[in-house]
C-alpha cells in the first residue's frame, strides 16, 4: 500500500490525529504469527491481566475494548441497574461526545452539573445526588469524572478522594474516564494507582489510543464489589469484544510493561507546557484554563487562528476566539516553536 | 514486548485464531507517522471509498467499523424502523453468536427459520414474511443471509437473486453477513459484486478480520435507497466509530487494492479442499456438509477428535462427533497433511 | 356521552372485545370520590397486596400494571440480567404479538422452540437451555409459559412442575403469562396457587382485562429470590405505573375478593365447551386442538366461516380453514346456540 | 367491593390524587356492554378521531394511550431518528419524573436548559441547538415544552410561536407535554388549538388523567409531516396499546365533546386563584411563582406546613419552605377556605 499522507506533518488538533508509537507498532509485530485463542484466550491478554494488577492492585481486572466511547458506556452500564443514572459534568465526554450511546445503548441517564475548570466536586455532585427510593427519578448511582479533564486540567488525589467519599455515602459507584489518565499521572508525578485505586475509583476507562496506540482501550475494574459480575457478557453485548484480542493486549502490554505510558505522557505534557509558556509571552494571548496536562486552551487575538491554521490543524473551542491545542507523544519541540513563531507573526501582522 | 506464543503453531479452530497477513501489517506501517484527521477524515478512508466503488459499483459507500457483530447490528439497524424485524436462518451468526446485541442495541427482533446446509431460501423466508400492517407483529422488513455460511457452504448468485426478488416484493431490505465473503467469491470464482450488488443485496458486512486483518470490517451500503441516510450517526451510536480510522482503512485498502483478498481466500479454500479430500479418504470419516469455502465439517470416529486435539485446536460442532475445521490465509499444506496423518493414525489406533 | 355501539351484540373474536363486568364497574364507582395517594399509595392497592398473598402465598407481591404486554415485558425483564434470554414457545404471545417490545424495551432475546398443542415441555426447552458461560450466546435464564395457552389448552400442574425443575437445574426463572390464568384454574378446578406458587412459578402476569376488567393486569412476584428487588423502578421505567392506581387495584379486588374471577372463567369455559360440543356434532367440522379453556379452534368446511362471519366476528387461525372462537364472561348460551345454528345452516347450504 | 377511603377527603397534593369526574364515570358505563373491536377498532375511537380534528384541525390524529410518561416517550420517539435528542427545561416532567424511560425506552437524550418561571425560550433553547451534522453530538431534533408548566405557569401563544419558529429554523419538531393543557387554555381563555396547532406545535401529549379521567391520555399528532408514519407500531412497542381502547376513547369523548375539559379546568384554576389570593393576604406567606393555572407554589413560614399537613396532604417543593398546592376538578371552595384558615391559625400560632 502506498503512503498517502505526509508523515512529517503534525497538528495540534487532537491526540488521536497522531499515529502509532513505534514501540507499539513493534509489539503488534511481536504478537503476530501462528494461532492463539480468540476473544482473549491468549497469552497476551493473560499477561496484560497480570500487568494491570501490578499497576492497579491485586483486585484489578483488565477488559480490553475497542474505543473510548465503548469503554465508558460499558464501564457505566456495568455499575448500574436498569434504573440507574450517572452524575457527571456538562463537559464530560460521555455527555458531549458520545451521541445517544449512553442513553440508547447503555440505557442510563446523565444528570449533568456545571464544571469548574472542567472538574466537578462534592458540592456540584450533591445537587443531583438525591431522590433515592423515589421511583420517578432516575436513581443517581454512579459518578463519572474525567482525568485529565476535557479542559486539560487535572484532579488532585484529594479531590478524587472527597468525591469517592460522597459516592460511598450514597451507594454510588465512581467511574473515571481515563482516556488521558497517563497525562494526569505524569502531571501529578504519581503512579497510576494513586489517582485511581488508592482514592476510591471503582471502575476505569483506561486510555490507549490517545497515548500512542493504534486502537484499544482497557476497562479496568478496580473494585469488583461495585461492578456487575457479568462484565464479559456486557462487553460482548456492547459490541466491544475483539476476536483477535491479542493485538489490543499486546499494545497495552507495550504501554504498561515498561514506562512507555509515562514517557509518552510526560513528553506530550512537556510540549503543552512549552506551548503554553510561549503563548503567554505573546501580547494579546492568554490561557483560558490552567495548562496541567497535554492540552492548551488559548485565547488568540482575532484573525490569528485562521492564519496559523493554514500550517497546523487545531480546533476552535468557543466563540470568543479560544482555540484548543493538543500535544501528543510525537509532537516535537520544533513543531511547538514553529507554531509559536507563526502566532507571533500573525499577532504582529507579519503574516 | 516479548513474544509469548509459538508463531509456528497454527490451528483449525477459527480463522480469527490466525494473526495478521504480512502485507496488512506493512500497510499499518505505511499509514503511520504524522497527523491525519480522526474519525475518517483522512486520505486512507477517502481512497478506501473509491476502492469500494470499484469493487461494488459507483453507488456503494464504505463505512469502516471495528468488528463483525458491530457490522451486522449496524447494517441491520440502518435498514429498519424501530418496529422492524429480520428474517434469518437459525444458524446465523446474528442469531447464535451476538448475545443480545441485535435485540438490546439494535432494537430489532429476529424471525428465525430452519436452514438447509446452512442456507435459507424463499420458501423458508416466506414462512415469516407476513403480518404486514399488523401492529402486534414485529414487522419483517429485512432478510439477513451469510455468505459463505456458518456451515461452510456458499450461495449461488441465482439463489441470492431469488431471495432478493422476494425481499423487493415485500419491501424488505437484503443484508449479507459477509464475514467470509471473500471465501465465497473465491469459491464461485466471481468478482465480489456478482454475489452482492448485482444480485440485489442492499447492505453488506464486508469481513476483514477473518481474512488476515488485525481488526476491522466494513459496512458497505450497496443500495442507498434502502438504508438510513443517518448511517454516520448510527455508527457512532453503536460504538463503532474508530478515532484513528486510517488504520482500518489502510488494512482494507491493502486487502482490496490488489488481489490480496482473493489470494488469501483462495489459499484458505484450497487448504480446506485438501483437508476435506484427505479426510474423506480415511475410513469412518465423512463430511457433514459439502466443503465449499474454508471450513470443513467432518464426522470423526469416536475418540479421534480428542487425540488429534492435543496437536491442533479445533471446535466440536455437534454431539454426534462432528468437528469444525477452519482454514486460514496462513494454513500451510504441511499443517493439513500433518492433521490428516494424525487422524489416520488415531483412526488406526496408532496413537 | 351517547352510546355508539350495540350493547347486545357479542362476538367470538376475543375476550377483549367484551366490555366490563358489572361488578367491576361497580368497584370503580366504590373506589371513586375524594383524594387518595397516587401511584399505589392508597388503601385499595394495600388491600390488593393482602388479597394476592391470600391467593398466592405469604411471599407473593402484587404490582398492578396497565396491560398484558407490559406485564410480560416487565416480568421477564425483572428476572433477567442485561445479557439474559427467554426460552418460550413459538406461539407465545411474547413472541408473536408484542412487536419488538421484548427486545427493544425489555432488552432480552427469545429462544423459541416448537409447541405441542400450544405447550412446551422439558425436552423442547432443553433444546435451547445450553451455552451457559459462553459470552457469545444470549444466556437462557428464564422460561416463559402461557396458562391457559394461546391455543386454548391447559398445562397440568405436573407439567409445570417438571418445567420448573429444569429451570432450577439451570438457574432459570420460570415466568407464567397468565392472561387467562383464571380459565386454566377453572378448567383444572384448582385454586390459583396450585398452578403457580405450588409448582415453582417465579413470576406471573396475572390477567384481568380478558376476564372482565376495564383495563389492568397484575405482575405477581411469587418467588422474590428470583426477581429484581428494583421492580418498582422497572415498572415506572416500562411506562406501566398508573397514577390513579386505586382504580386498577379496586378492579383486581373485585375480581379476587370473592369468586368473581372463578365464576367468570367457569362461565366462559362452559360456553366454550357448549360451542365445542355443538361444533363437533356438525358434519365436516372438527377441532384442531382440544378445547380445555375458553377458546375453540375449529376447522370449518370451505365457505362456512365467511357466511357465519356476517353475524358474529371471529378470527381465522390458519390457511386450512381453522377459526378461533373465544368465549367471554358475557357470552350467553343463546349466542352459542345461534352460532351453532348458523354453522349448521351454512354447512347444509341453507344460507 | 367495599369503599376503603374517605370520599369526602380531598387534598392539595396532586391533581392525580383526585378520582374520576362523574360524567366520565358515566361515559364508561355508556360505552359498556356488548362486543366491539379491540385495539381501537371501535366506534368510540372513531368518533374521538373526529372530535380531535374539531379541536385541533383537520390534519390532527388521535392516538389514545395509558399514561403521561407513555404519551411523552411515544410522542418524542415518534419525532426523532435513533440519534435524536430533545431540548427541554430542567424542570420538565420528561427530565425529572420519568425515570430512565426517555433514555432506555425512547432511546433519546435530553439536552436540558435552565427554566425561567418554569418556562424555556428561544435564548435558552439556542444554548443547545447546535452541533448539527457532527456525529459525536446527539442531534437536537426536538424541543419539548410543558403547558401549563410544572411550576404552574402558562406559556403565552406568542411565546410558543417564537419557539416554534426556532424549531423550524433548525429542523426540530416541537412537542408539547399537555398533561395540564386544559388548565393553560382555561387560563388564557383560548381554544385548545390556539396554543397548539395554531402556534406550530407538531405533537402533543394531551392530558386526561389530571383533568378527571380514570386513566388515559391522548397523543395528538398536529403536524403529520414531522411525525413518523409508524406511530401505530410505536404505540404498541412502547406498551401503550390498550386492548379495550373504547374505554379510553369514551372518556376522552366525554371530556372533549362538550365543554367538560374546560369547565373542570376553569374550576381547578379558580380554586387555585382563590387559594393564591388568600395565601398572599396572610403575613409571612408569599408566592414563589405567579399562579396562572391550577397550582400554587407558596412560601410558608417555618413549621406552618407540617401543622397544616395534618389536615391536607401536599408536597414540599424546595428546602426553603415552599410547598406545592394543586387544585383539581373536585376541589371545593370550602376546602380552600379551610386550608387558608388553617394556615392563618398556624401562622398566628393558634394551632
Amino acid at each position: 500500500m502506498t503512503t498517502l499522507h505526509n508523515p512529517e506533518q503534525i497538528s495540534f488538533a487532537s491526540d488521536n490525529y497522531s499515529g502509532v508509537h513505534p514501540e507499539i507498532l513493534s509489539a503488534l509485530s511481536d504478537a503476530n504469527g501462528g494461532h492463539v485463542g480468540a476473544y482473549g484466550n491468549d497469552p497476551y491478554t493473560a499477561y496484560l491481566r497480570t500487568l494491570v494488577k501490578q499497576h492497579f492492585g491485586e483486585q484489578a481486572e483488565a477488559w480490553p475494548v475497542f474505543n473510548g466511547t465503548g469503554a465508558n458506556v460499558l464501564s457505566l452500564q456495568a455499575c448500574l441497574p436498569r434504573w440507574g443514572a450517572v452524575i457527571c459534568g456538562e463537559s464530560a465526554h460521555v455527555n458531549e461526545d458520545e451521541s445517544n450511546a449512553p442513553q440508547a445503548v447503555g440505557g442510563f441517564k446523565l444528570w449533568t452539573v456545571p464544571v469548574e475548570e472542567g472538574k466537578i466536586n462534592t458540592d456540584l455532585i450533591a445537587r443531583e445526588a438525591h431522590g433515592y427510593g423515589f421511583e420517578h427519578r432516575a436513581q443517581p448511582l454512579a459518578v463519572s469524572i474525567t482525568q485529565s479533564t476535557e479542559w486539560g486540567t487535572v484532579y488532585q488525589p484529594s479531590e478524587i478522594e472527597a468525591i469517592s467519599a460522597l459516592c460511598r455515602k450514597h451507594g454510588m459507584a465512581l467511574h473515571m474516564d481515563g482516556a488521558r489518565l497517563a497525562n494526569a499521572a505524569a502531571s501529578l508525578n504519581v503512579p497510576l494507582r494513586e489517582i485511581t485505586t488508592d482514592v476510591g475509583v471503582d471502575i476505569l476507562s483506561f486510555g490507549g489510543t490517545k497515548n500512542g496506540l493504534l486502537f484499544g482501550e482497557c476497562v479496568v475494574v478496580l473494585n469488583p464489589e461495585k461492578v456487575s459480575d457479568g462484565l464479559k457478557y456486557l462487553r460482548k453485548l456492547n459490541l466491544q469484544l475483539a476476536s483477535k484480542m491479542r493485538f489490543i493486549s499486546a499494545q497495552l502490554i507495550a504501554l504498561l510493561e515498561k514506562d512507555l505510558w509515562l514517557k509518552s505522557a510526560q513528553h506530550a505534557n512537556a510540549m503543552a507546557t512549552r506551548l503554553a509558556d510561549g503563548l503567554q509571552q505573546i501580547e494579546g494571548v492568554s490561557l483560558k484554563y490552567p495548562q496541567q496536562a497535554n492540552g492548551v486552551f488559548a485565547r488568540l487575538p482575532k484573525g490569528v487562528a485562521d492564519t496559523v491554521r493554514e500550517h497546523f490543524a487545531f480546533y476552535d473551542w468557543d466563540e470568543q476566539g479560544t482555540v484548543r491545542l493538543m500535544c501528543s507523544f510525537d509532537t516535537q519541540p520544533e513543531d511547538v516553536d514553529l507554531f509559536l513563531a507563526l502566532v507571533r507573526k500573525a499577532v504582529n501582522g507579519a503574516i
